[in-house]
């Protein structure tokens, strides 16, 4: 089976989401510098979420490059992470209008984990049907990097409602680390064919 | 005639439709959890539309997989089911925020049954047009599913007036009767190329 | 150059119109079914504009698909089209709060002829850039549906003013007139191979 | 690596961009053509932004045209891009409601500038990762069109401020600027071939 409209409906739902964002930034009413004021810390988190959106379909791009059969198990797998991302924009929309206060904030860091944890069953069932010689396997290794997230926004939710700005200190800082080039599915694939 | 403009039109729609009903999850105004308690009936209604738009994808992927030529009565009889398809964000909607009435969760009903049937046609058309060794004849077979699909939403109408829990019920055991993977085009495509 | 960026960014572009027009079609407070009542002129419109949406987009893969090579003029030629296109949400939107009034149905039709117009540039310049031999000017021919619906349109436009639904009973028409299969490009196509 | 899905994904999200741009032209109450005269500044700004989201389009189209490999570093540049695009509804919304006012008209400007920079970073990786011969260096060559358009934009953000409409000539004048058919990659491509 073809990857093609597997990646075309990803890429299409994921522009739509990372696009429909901008609209929770209301055009306000006034022509003044300071109205815009008010729409900085929903402009902020809209920053935010478009970096992990980013971020998410270059990781969808990469792993189904390292992925050459699709199986239907895949299909639906695909289906819940699509899910949780698209309830980004909503939980953007909500910490931005409050300020990123405590339960705004604390609800963001549940859906960035509960699209965390889709994607990770997602890569588990393409390792699981290339079988021992996975070229996904090789590429993601330890998968630090995707432990360690789950681990901070696992930190983080809590987090929230002691202490808002430690929370959105994760939340930046999962990205940042994730903004660092990342070549090891690129590098596994020189090799292979290689 | 080729089939990937159909298939990207398709996705491009289906993949619309799908994200365009988050934005029925309005951004509450209020910061604490408890503002988001009456937004559970529109996300799990929300939930439930995600899960139909996603199987419709789903089998739309399998049954042109198992389509070689495209005619241009196919390109017609896609658009009715696009066009049911495109109705679901409002009938989520107006289900969503009235909890689950009898009048919209009828409507649900009633959107989903000329889904079904505007699926059935273009199923038709195909098997009609791949002649008497059509593939997806074979595997579609006697089409239990769907035409149980057909019944049950044809029940769940009327009986949203008299008992609509009843009716929300028989529309989860339909998606669910889905989700249950369905290897058939799978399985017809396997032995056809053996 | 490649026609596929050219086909997937129009399919993009006429598949969120086709379902930003549902957008219009707000969710009643009120749950019972009367509430309905009032959406019915708003329905109407958009199925209206459906059909047409659907009708460009099927002309449009039929035309491109008659055409092999993609100039820097066919680019720019479909911007236009998709320009006017885009206008189609907000007449039908307009139109359909207000039950098919004078100036609303007039602006539809003034939309409807602009769009056929930068339709009919597009399919000049293709016609223009194959030569004596176009695939295209053989497949269109006389193209008197394309010829009379601007006729019809020019029509309706003013025919609003005096006697609306006589304006509404034209767009019907020509949506009707090319909703008849059309199988001149197809047909064309076959005895070129042939 | 592929340029399928960076192309995929990147139209989805211009096709998104340019079409969402028209929800901000709300329809109206009130069923005169008298209704339509306060959204006349609203639909010129849409039209001036549609004109510089097809630009760009094309530009991207035509850039990535001369771009055979495709590098994770020209991903992750092709984001920054797509987020100062995804800006420009805000923008032209918010000039457009204020009839073309200073800071609405002046924060035009600056998405605009933000954008063209983000280009020119993007069209540098490529050009970087071509090499010596790099078919896209010599086919942008001095690139004068993209410098000046940098230049204009600088002068327009302050000049807004003091004379709005000069600003907005100054935006008028730089889409014009590109409008003009722009044959540089399309003749470098031809040559490079023969």
């Amino acid at each position: 089976m073809g990857k093609s409209r597997l990646e075309a409906f990803s890429d299409g739902v994921i522009a739509i989401i990372i696009t429909i964002m901008v609209l929770e930034i209301k055009v306000p009413h006034g022509e003044v510098i300071e109205t815009l004021v008010p729409l900085i810390p929903v402009f902020l988190s809209y920053v935010l979420s478009f970096l992990y959106i980013g971020i998410y379909w270059n990781n969808h791009h990469h792993m189904f490059h390292a992925t050459q059969n699709i199986t239907g198990p895949m299909l639906w797998a695909n289906l819940p992470l699509l899910f949780w991302l698209s309830l980004i924009p909503f939980a953007t929309g909500w910490m931005g209008e409050n300020h990123f206060a405590a339960a705004p904030s604390a609800l963001y860091g549940v859906v960035l984990l509960m699209a965390a944890i889709a994607y990770w069953i997602l890569q588990q069932r393409i390792i699981a049907s290339q079988g021992p010689n996975s070229i996904l396997k090789k590429a993601v290794g330890g998968d630090w990097k995707g432990k360690l997230s789950l681990i901070l926004y696992a930190v983080a939710i809590p987090l929230a409602f002691l202490w808002q700005w430690g929370s959105m200190s994760l939340y930046v800082f999962v990205a940042l680390l994730w903004l660092i080039p990342d070549r090891r599915i690129e590098n596994v694939l020189r090799n292979t064919d290689a």
